[in-house]
Order: C-alpha cells, then sequence, then structure tokens
C-alpha cells in the first residue's frame, strides 16, 4: 500500500507496531523492560491540528532512551517517560498528511518521533526537512543528525583543538566518538581511542584512521594504558563515559589541556555514581572541564551541514552504522547499546520504502 | 643595631632565627612538625654572586608550605621541602645587600623567602619592589600580594561575573576568599560564603560585606544549606576547598554556571582525596569548571596594583589580617591554618624597623 502518495490515505486505517516502556528501569536496560505492541492509527492528522503524520523509515538508538526510561527525580534536560507508554527516539520518515503549513505530504523529515510505524508529531517545528537526499537517508540518525553535530560543537567549541595535539576519546566507536576522532584526524591531531572490544579497536585503527587503540576491558590499570598511548600526555579528551576513565585520564593530562564532557554512559546504570578523586589535577595542570548538550546547538545544522556532507561525499569522513531490521530489534538493541554488542551507530530500518 | 643602614653591615655576622622542617609531614599539620633554630649569617652576599640579602619585616603563612612539607612523589606546580632545611614562604623584606643590579641596600621587597629573620635570596629576580608603602607592608602578603592576585585573576578571568548573579566563595574567610566577595558585591553579586566559625560568619556579613554566610560546621547536609541561601541556584563557585563542597555545590550550579578551582584546603592532607560524585551536573547545566594556578599570573601584579590600590586607599576594600609576633609563633600559625584558627590572613611580624 502507498500509504502517502494518493488522496485515500486520508481516511485509511492501518496496523501501527510501536514499542512501549513496560517500567520504570533499574540497572542496566534488559530487553525485557520494552515490549513490542500493535494498536491501530488512522492515516489522517486530527482535523485543526497543526500536527504532522510521518510513516518512520529509520529509527535510530540512543542512550538517552536509557535514561529517560528510568525514574528521574528532578526533570531537567531529560523527564521520564511513563510506564506503558510508546518511547521515542530520532527517525527519518515521510510526511503521510500534515496540519502544519511548513510540511506537505510527501516530504522527507527527521526529527524526534514515537518508536512506531506512523508517529502523529504533535511539535512539528522540531523536525527537520531533509533536501540533500544524495547520501544514505540513515546518515541524519548519525552522522548528519545529533550524533554528528555533538561531534561537531564538542569537538570544535569545546576542545578548542590545534593541529599536533593530543587527543583521547572514550567509547570512540560509539556514533558521536567515531566522528570526533576523524574531525581530529582531519585537523592533524594524534587521535587514540578507547572501545570495548578487539573488534572495535581494530575498526578505529583500520578504518576510521586513529593513531591508536585499545581494549578499556583489558586493561588492569586506565592510567599505565594511557601513559603508554600518551607519553607526554593528552591535551584533549573527549568523553562520552563518565566514571573511572576520567580519574585515570586526570592524571595524564598536559598543562592547559581541555575535556569536554559529551556524556557518561558508564554511570546513567548507576544509583550511586562512581566518586572522582583526582579534581586537583584540574588546579595543578590549569585544565578547563566543560559540560555541553547538543540540544543548545540544534540551529546550527545548516552549517553544520554545509560543513559535512562535502566531507561524506568525498569519502573523507566514514559512517560506520549497525543496522538492523524491523521494530521487533528495538528492545534488544538498546540492551546492546550497554552492553557494547552494537557496532557502530545503531539504526533500526523500521519500513522500506 | 641598625643592620642595613651603614657600610659596617657589610661584614657583620648575626643570630639568624629560622623555621625548619623536622620531617615530612602525614596527616594534618602540627606544630611539633617544625621547629625553630638559630644560626649565624654574614649580613654581605657572597663575593661575585647576583644574590640579595634581606632583612624579613613580615611572613606570610601559606597552604602552600603544608604542601611542601609533604612527600610530593611526582613534583609539578610544588615539589618538597628536604626535611631539616628551612621553608619558605612570601615575605616583605628590606635589602640589606645586593650582588644585584636591580636592587641597592635599603630597597623594599616582597617575594620568596626563607622563613627566618634573614634570608639570602637566591632567585633575586622572583623578588618585586614595593612602590607604594602608604599602605600596610604586611598587605604585600595578602590583599596585594599572591593572594590578592588570585582573587582578581580569578574572578574577572576564570568566573565571568555578571552583575546581580549569584556567587558562593568556600572558605570565605580566608586570604583570597574575603577578597573575591568583596569584588563580588563591588560588580553587583549575590553573594554568600562558607566558613568553618560564627566569628567568621559575623565578619564575612558585617565587616566584608557578604549578602550571607554559613558554617559548614554547623550543616549537616551542605546540599540543603545551599539551597537555602541559593533557592535560585549558583551561577559562579569559587572553591578553596574541593571535596564534599564540590558536590554539594554541583547539585545547585545554574545553567552556564562557572567554577573556579583555587585551591582543595580540605584535600590536601588526605593520602586517598574524596570522590566527587556529581559530574553530571557539568553536563546537564553546561558548566565550566576550570583550575588555575596563580604563578602564571604574577607578570599582571602591576596591572593588579593598579586596579586595587584605590580600593584600599578609598575603604572600599577591607583586609582582614591574623597577626602574630616572632618567628617563634610560625608552626603553630601553619598547624592552624588547617584547624580554622586564624582569622584572615595570617601575618608573622619577624622584626619591627
Amino acid at each position: 500500500m502507498d500509504t502517502y502518495g494518493g488522496s485515500s490515505s486520508e481516511t485509511v486505517q492501518v496496523r501501527n507496531k510501536k514499542v512501549m516502556l513496560k517500567h520504570h528501569i533499574n540497572g542496566l536496560p534488559k530487553e525485557s523492560d520494552l515490549h513490542v505492541t500493535t494498536e491501530t492509527v488512522v492515516l489522517k492528522v486530527p482535523q485543526g491540528s497543526n500536527t504532522v503524520l510521518v510513516k518512520v523509515l529509520y529509527l535510530s538508538i540512543e542512550p538517552y532512551q536509557y535514561i529517560r526510561s528510568r525514574k528521574i527525580e528532578n526533570p531537567g534536560v531529560f523527564s521520564s517517560y511513563p510506564p506503558g507508554s510508546v518511547i521515542t527516539s530520532y527517525g527519518v520518515g515521510r510526511v503521510l498528511n500534515s496540519g502544519h503549513p511548513g510540511y506537505k505530504k510527501g516530504d522527507l523529515v527527521w526529527g524526534t518521533t514515537g518508536c512506531e510505524e506512523y508517529s502523529l508529531i504533535t511539535e512539528p517545528e522540531t523536525l527537520f526537512k531533509i533536501q540533500d537526499t544524495d547520501v544514505p537517508l540513515s546518515y541524519y540518525l548519525g552522522v548528519l543528525g545529533m550524533p554528528g553535530l555533538t561531534a561537531y560543537v564538542g569537538f570544535y567549541d569545546f576542545c578548542a583543538p590545534k593541529k599536533g595535539e593530543n587527543i583521547f576519546i572514550s567509547s570512540a566507536f560509539g556514533a558521536v566518538g567515531q566522528l570526533v576522532g576523524q574531525l581530529a584526524k582531519l585537523m592533524g591531531c594524534y587521535v587514540v581511542g578507547s572501545a570495548g572490544s578487539k573488534e572495535k579497536v581494530d575498526l578505529l585503527k583500520n578504518k576510521l584512521g586513529f593513531d591508536d587503540a585499545f581494549n578499556y576491558k583489558e586493561e588492569k590499570n586506565l592510567d599505565e594504558a594511557l601513559k603508554r598511548y600518551f607519553p607526554e600526555g593528552i591535551d584533549i579528551f573527549f568523553d562520552n563515559v563518565g566514571g573511572k576513565m576520567i580519574d585515570a585520564v586526570l592524571l595524564n593530562m598536559r598543562l592547559h589541556g581541555r575535556i569536554a564532557l559529551c556524556g557518561m554512559v558508564s554511570q546513567y546504570p548507576l544509583d550511586d555514581p562512581e566518586g572522582i578523586k583526582n579534581l586537583m589535577c584540574i588546579i595543578y595542570q590549569r585544565l578547563r572541564v566543560e559540560g555541553f548538550v547538543v540540544f543548545d546547538y540544534f540551529h546550527l545544522f545548516p552549517k553544520f551541514w554545509d560543513f559535512m556532507l562535502p566531507y561524506i561525499r568525498e569519502g573523507k569522513i566514514a559512517c560506520v552504522e549497525d543496522i538492523a531490521e524491523g521494530l521487533d530489534s528495538c528492545p534488544a538493541a538498546l540492551e546492546g547499546l550497554f552492553t557494547g554488542r552494537n557496532l557502530g551507530k545503531k539504526v533500526i530500518i523500521v519500513s522500506q520504502e
């Protein structure tokens, strides 16, 4: 059925598969914390609303889905999903019906959608229209989407990099880390990443051009590992994991080093976060530590695409995706994000056009 | 005896009282870790040297004296004093004899000296000549010296303050804290400080113009205390103590807040520093945390004096000093720095002119 090509779509009711949160998650996410159900949906926006109905083509699996699946006592950046509700993510989709003057049937868009086949977007001003379709559409969930902008803003604005500097990236094969490393190589930095498997380490070195990489799970002493890869110390630390890694890095920072705190994936599952003991190094080494949230920089997307698209088209920036088929794979994919099972940016193909 | 007025000084030998480190200190400093002894000194610099012999008038008691009295495994900013040697500090003194063309007999200087009555300065280029003598000379150890520059650089450069912002200062009655608070009031900030006694809290509010202050020793829950004084959160944290206070402050920082890490006096005595758990707030609140070491900014002293001297002359900045008489009081004064016994900038009068 061509659900977006003809006028018949306006009254069609179809089955709508969706991913629901069973209960607030404790500890690491498990496949069983989510369940996939099927309801029906009318392929038409409510009369008089300015909403947009989207057929979802690709969905991203994001650390924030887990954060929002936990009970959040003091909502700030994130609030909890209510148990029994559809979880959300970033999705790429095709507009089926629109009550908003900015979108029309057939438009390709990306933005926050429900993890479902058909999603009614109640805040359509948060969507982005996809103009450049000569690259894989799933890239708007990775290298051209939120993780890409995170790497771009985090690296250029918060790391203040200079040619020849030494940069260390944790969770380097993650959606953000792999881009930060490639941007740093383009700038002429010495780039080392940590990851959680030999396969990832090999890909970092052989596919993504990192100067070196190591498997943190095989290192008994992270401080010693870092001293091996950075005998002269680290100028820039781009951190996605938090916890012990920060403490080890602090012992290895050079004078006037910068630490960009992007995420703390190792800490999200902990009710009691690990204590960081080496903050005195921030003083002695005159460090700058900054945290940032990419949502503050979404207005930069057009500028970012102008920057990033040529690199992708010229093959100077690679994007390793780990693609799964169908919404039914969502629960396992979220669990996999925290067990290190995914190999690159995790994307779910929801529908083929 | 006028030791610097006449040519006779060139060959005079006199008794020289000095403060020695007995052994590397473990735990908090105790009076008994130091001892005062008397040797003799010839009041003439070694022939052909470019050293300067100074009669010490005032000495400062500094946290760094304690840091240097401990065993430092990896010397960086500081190296250990060898046991059995004279400890150093900042001192104000009068030049008795000089082998350096930049200094002549009778000059008033301040800088790093031995904790002794007569000190041979082997790196005279580190001394500063005192030009403005219409203020108490001891001020060159406090409000016009290293602590003053620390407050000036830390507040203006690292806190990036704006009128109306909320600033919290730990160890607010210390040499640095009392100045940061007064500078912040001059800028039109809301200023709260923590200190370790009712007397200090009263002085912060009634003498130094802080909007409020509290005794951290009487607060069971620092997070709750901060929420009481900053119901809308903290924009700027100027930290002198480290440890638990940082964790509590992190929970109370406003969006885009700044934390200047100046010192960690609560952590220096610990072999195993306290762990800081709330670093995730750096991300969610988009904070900037920076450490700095005032030694990097000593070239700014002339500019700083131009800024600060008018405030002092006009009585717009106060400097509370806790003055003790004689080198024999040094060991107790250093202990007192860590038990909170000193009431303001601790200065020792070594000699009266």
